[in-house]
């Protein structure tokens, strides 16, 4: 079949060449030659899947993860979970601390125009969680790095952590749920978009 | 000029068709015939700007927006206010209220593995903010709308509340930020993407 490139034709290159240009941000996990993992990019305009938060105003001022842990999963990964109830290989979890407004209450909360309680001030540290049962199948297939717990900006690269360090809290809380605390994640698996 | 359709060609006119289905996602307010605003859509995907926690346990019960309020905007919203210090016209901000699992505390919060505090249960409810100058000129340009308290599904329309239910305390407490609570919101001003 002949046909001439019609304003159709030319309509949906210039598409394919915007929608190409929009997708540049990270797809995946990116590890060095050494089998160090990349700071991930682009995790501002994944998925947000909750923030719990441990002050350290209830942890005796010294909270593991203070205090809100905001975890982020690329919007591909989300679909997948929804539809399997499982993350897929590939599948990279941030988690982006971010400290709370000092407040006078005993417990570090504070006062605001919404009533009383935590409310978030600065960044302050990413941890990474990756699935691959290849590289980190001795930990139920997920690898764990930290990119540092302080303001950006933060570690460039990271190496794994020990199974001692993060995996066996998620082994011994989450392994019968892909090693995420999905039950913190409503949005996994509301009816809704 | 005449030619065949190449498989290039083919594979431009699918990567803008896939292009396309992933690009359904509303861009900015819709609004009935009426002026109500519709519900909207894709906000899983938009970017997550903060999530402060007025617990009901640290508020006699009866938090005013109990307990999580996650908000978020669209991504050319979000570079749009990196760049600019406030939102463009047709800037719509959701909160969405999250519950928090139960804890056995006074203050409501719970001891998990990763610390005391509070962690997300079920969404319980949307709010969102419109920036229209025509509109809602009234109340310093945002017209604000509520689609239920309450578990999923949200209302599919809302009426603009009057300005002593929610405009008079931005009014009160932000206007000199656009009407928006920035200092609970730190990936708008983060030296990082």
């Amino acid at each position: 079949m002949n046909f001439r490139p019609t304003m159709l034709t030319a309509a949906a290159l210039t598409i394919a060449v915007v929608a190409l240009s929009q997708s540049t941000t990270q797809k995946g996990p990116v590890f060095t030659k050494d089998g160090d993992l990349v700071l991930p990019s682009g995790y501002r305009n994944w998925v947000f899947l909750g923030g719990p938060i441990t002050p350290n105003g209830l942890n005796d001022g010294k909270a593991l993860f203070p205090e809100f842990h905001n975890v982020y999963v690329e919007l591909d990964n989300f679909r997948y979970y929804q539809k399997n109830g499982k993350f897929p290989e590939g599948t990279v979890l941030v988690k982006e601390l971010v400290l709370t407004q000092v407040g006078p209450h005993p417990d570090g909360s504070l006062d605001s125009a919404s009533g009383r309680g935590y409310f978030p001030s600065t960044l302050n540290g990413l941890d990474v969680m990756v699935k691959d049962s290849k590289r980190f199948g001795d930990t139920h297939n997920w690898g764990f790095f930290t990119f540092g717990h302080q303001a950006p900006p933060y570690k460039s690269v990271a190496n794994v952590m020990s199974a001692g360090e993060c995996a066996s809290c998620h082994i011994a809380g989450v392994a019968k749920t892909d090693m995420v605390w999905v039950q913190y994640y409503p949005a996994l698996t509301a009816k809704i978009d």
